[in-house]
């Protein structure tokens, strides 16, 4: 029987299935309080310590989440409840257990988003550290395993051997969550989205993560069908690594030059620069995740990207906080967050925020070939106020004698109004299309919302079409115009988005190769 | 000095400030419990009595809103902690203050927009009785006063004597909240999202509401300038009463079509169906507001308004639950709800209701000159499901030997790639722009969020753009299009709607002579 789900990372898995949902072993209870608070100290301790060994392992992103596990775990008032009740003669596992299911509804009955996100990442805590109490170390998957449930947690995925392939086939699950982002990376083949519960989670299935659906109990034929779509993705990739050297060109041999996008600046450790046109979009989001950056921190990352690139062109996105980004202290909660108060709407509303983000960049220019977009530009006005403070910043550092440079301004073309009307934009320096944006205005799908994924497709025509629209402008006014969503590195959506006359796509470091094979394929 | 707001009900009104967010004067504590009990129970009965009262004088959506009020206040569970409070030596005020503050808390920690939203209404049933309590009657603003404060409640705007003039003036509020509905509907002045508060509340203020703004302690310039905007707005209301019993045209003899909105079968007790061409807009939600309804109460409502219109059209629209209308039982909660399961995606989703307005609607049509059309539609695929449904149920109603009719099926234009590949929709029988959804997709800008309101404006060109390429194809294929957003009954957006090439609009009764005025203005 297959079950159809949202693809979130690209592959195919063959396997037996491990239930994500069981419940943890027990623990035994020990003679006295004492004890029971010397065990929770202890599993506290070794969930700390399992942590900091991932880490070592981990790369930018996952670095992160991990880090702030730690910091909740070594946080003396989360553990606070539970010795408490331990001193009042619970045992070690109900106390801890109790005393984070109140902290986890806590944050579950916040009006704020990012507080209530925040409860999966408790949750993970909690299960941590009672793994460790009850040494569980028969709940780890075998390896090449795929691994079924609800949801998973970031570090159950950190901690799975991969090595031998496997999966995740979640029933509920985002393709926009961390474990996704990581999965991508990672190259683990996911599926989100499938609803209805396995009706045995015995004996093998077949997760294919490339078209999104799982099979279980599959037929002979299946399992036939099933290894050559997987042996066909499998040499799809191989044939792209050797694309990945050499410079993306069509089949009629058109040029096209293929970017990628960066989220951290440890990012480009994995990236052979010479593999690629340089960075299509560096986000700065993730400067503003915790509390807000001051501008040696901005500079100092902007600047370990860009002598990274070289002379390559590095395009700078200033921060994109809000909607599904919120920044404490910065965004705002909003009923519809997607059409709010974000990008380059907040950071005119907050220009002391913003004019220390403009001096760190205005400084990092002078070491190497930047440029500089805005987020969520609607009017030319909006576009006008941005170029000014950067002018205003500019001569502000020329009267201190501080070294810098006013890098070329560009914008995010990803409110439709933009798209529709490009003409009151004629001054910019160069357009970048923000596919994933474009797409749910146009569908008025929100791309997050499973329940109208069918909606959300980059390839319907009135999408293309306002793509195409954008791409001849670019080249009536000579602007460059690149397109750095998620379409840009899909193998599906290429052909389709250098027919609407693109020629620049920006693109996941892990796409670059398959990006390249694919447009070798497109007759343009 | 003059602050600025957004307007929510157009008008002007010199008067002095009335402070909303005065404390309610006191309450004398009396001799015992039973007395305490008797001035609780008889001030529940006062404030029962005097909203039963409101609702004599109310039309449709008040009187919805004040009968829910009153449900409320019968509810035995809502006093009941607080009569406990008495019997254990509280005065009546402060037990019924506590019981409906810890009520209040509850509704305002729900993790539905929809709960937190009814917290307001227990506010206001919270100082209706608390007022009724110290017997407030000195309360009451006077006739012709400026209402200023944070925000207003329902029941405070229908207790106001607004036959002397006076107007609104709210630092938070909302042009989407009830009260600026029931503002717009009486023709009271009404200015939100003043923000920053007054520095004195005495003397006279000059309350701006046709462009969004209000004037503290205005110089005589500023008093003669103000008087004079008064008045011209006077003299164009004046003038556009001549207007409303003649059919629209141009200043050129253009004929254009103006039809109603309406929201309720009720709201047509006060239109005279020669003033208008029909009903262009006629909502299903109200029978979505507190159960799902059953076949025979959405037939009568239908028929009633189908009756009311004789020959004239009646274009009734399938319920658009969700976005900002969410119906317990039927909505689901999202991050987004404005791009989320909602219009025909619900309906689609919920095939066993939708079937159910689908057969009131068939039955309904041989009763007047019916026309149906679907909400939120973004894809062919969505409207030749709809379609099938309608066959489907048009062959089981046959089937049964039940009187019915196939009305013509139209799809409102409210999601942008409809309105950028229209030749997908050839088929359909008519167009309806809805132009507040597809203004708040196009500007990615949410319509109720006050924060973006400088971006969410119809009059923007991509807006317009997509306005004439519908009306351009409806031409070319000769299919009906019409405009039933807010923008076709403001008469600062008309005269760019009928350049757009639109001939027919569908405004708010109140708006029809003040539009048919608009209308005939315009040399097009």
């Amino acid at each position: 029987m297959r079950i159809e789900g949202v693809p979130a990372s690209a592959g195919y898995a063959e396997g037996s299935l491990f239930d994500l949902d069981q419940p943890p072993a027990g623990y035994e209870a020990k003679a006295g309080a004492a004890e029971e608070r010397a065990a929770l100290e202890g599993a506290i301790g070794k969930a700390v310590g399992r942590l900091a060994a991932l880490i070592e392992t981990a790369d930018g992103d996952a670095a992160g989440i991990l880090e702030f596990h730690i910091a909740m775990l070594e946080d003396d008032a989360l553990g606070g409840p539970a010795f408490a009740s331990i001193a009042s003669g619970q045992p070690a596992d109900a106390a801890w257990r109790a005393a984070l299911d109140g902290e986890i509804a806590g944050y579950e009955a916040s009006d704020q988003d990012y507080f209530r996100a925040r409860a999966a990442d408790l949750r993970d805590i909690r299960d941590q550290v009672l793994r460790a109490l009850s040494e569980d170390s028969e709940a780890a998957a075998p390896p090449g395993a795929i691994l079924y449930g609800e949801d998973i947690a970031p570090t159950r995925f950190l901690e799975t051997d991969w090595s031998k392939g496997g999966g995740i086939a979640l029933r509920r699950g985002s393709a926009a969550s961390h474990v996704a982002m990581l999965a991508r990376s990672r190259g683990v083949p996911m599926v989100v989205g499938l609803g209805a519960a396995a009706e045995s989670l015995t004996g093998v299935a077949l997760l294919d993560a490339e078209r999104g659906g799982i099979v279980f109990s599959p037929s002979p034929a299946e399992i036939e069908a099933f290894r050559q779509a997987a042996a066909s993705f499998a040499d799809r990739q191989g044939a792209a690594r050797t694309f990945l050297t050499e410079p993306a060109a069509t089949k009629t041999g058109t040029a096209v030059r293929v970017q990628v996008n960066i989220a951290y600046p440890t990012d480009v450790e994995g990236i052979d620069i010479a593999t690629c046109d340089g960075v299509g979009l560096m986000r700065t989001e993730f400067l503003f995740g915790k509390a807000l950056p001051d501008e040696e921190t901005q500079y100092h990352a902007y600047r370990k990207v860009l002598e990274w690139a070289g002379d390559k062109p590095v395009t700078i996105r200033t921060v994109d906080a809000g909607g599904d980004k919120p920044v404490p202290g910065f965004t705002v909660e909003e009923t519809n967050p997607f059409l709010g108060l974000r990008g380059i709407r907040l950071s005119l509303a907050r220009r002391d925020i913003f004019r220390v983000q403009i001096r760190a960049l205005l400084r990092a220019a002078i070491h190497g070939n930047l440029k500089v977009m805005f987020p969520m530009i609607a009017t030319p006005d909006e576009y006008a106020q941005a170029a000014a403070l950067f002018a205003g910043e500019q001569a502000a550092l020329a009267a201190e004698g501080v070294a810098h440079r006013l890098p070329p301004l560009g914008i995010m073309v990803e409110v439709p109004s933009v798209a529709l009307a490009p003409e009151a934009f004629a001054d910019v320096a160069f357009f970048s299309i923000g596919s994933n944006d474009l797409t749910q205005y146009v569908m008025a799908a929100a791309r997050d919302n499973a329940a109208v994924a069918h909606l959300n497709s980059v390839r319907h025509p009135a999408v293309l079409r306002l793509i195409a629209a954008v791409a001849d402008f670019g080249r009536e006014k000579a602007i460059p115009v690149s397109l750095c969503g998620d379409a840009g590195g899909d193998p599906a959506a290429i052909p389709a988005l250098l027919e609407a006359g693109l020629r620049d796509l920006s693109v996941a470091p892990t796409q670059l190769a398959m990006a390249k094979a694919a447009i070798a394929d497109v007759a343009v």
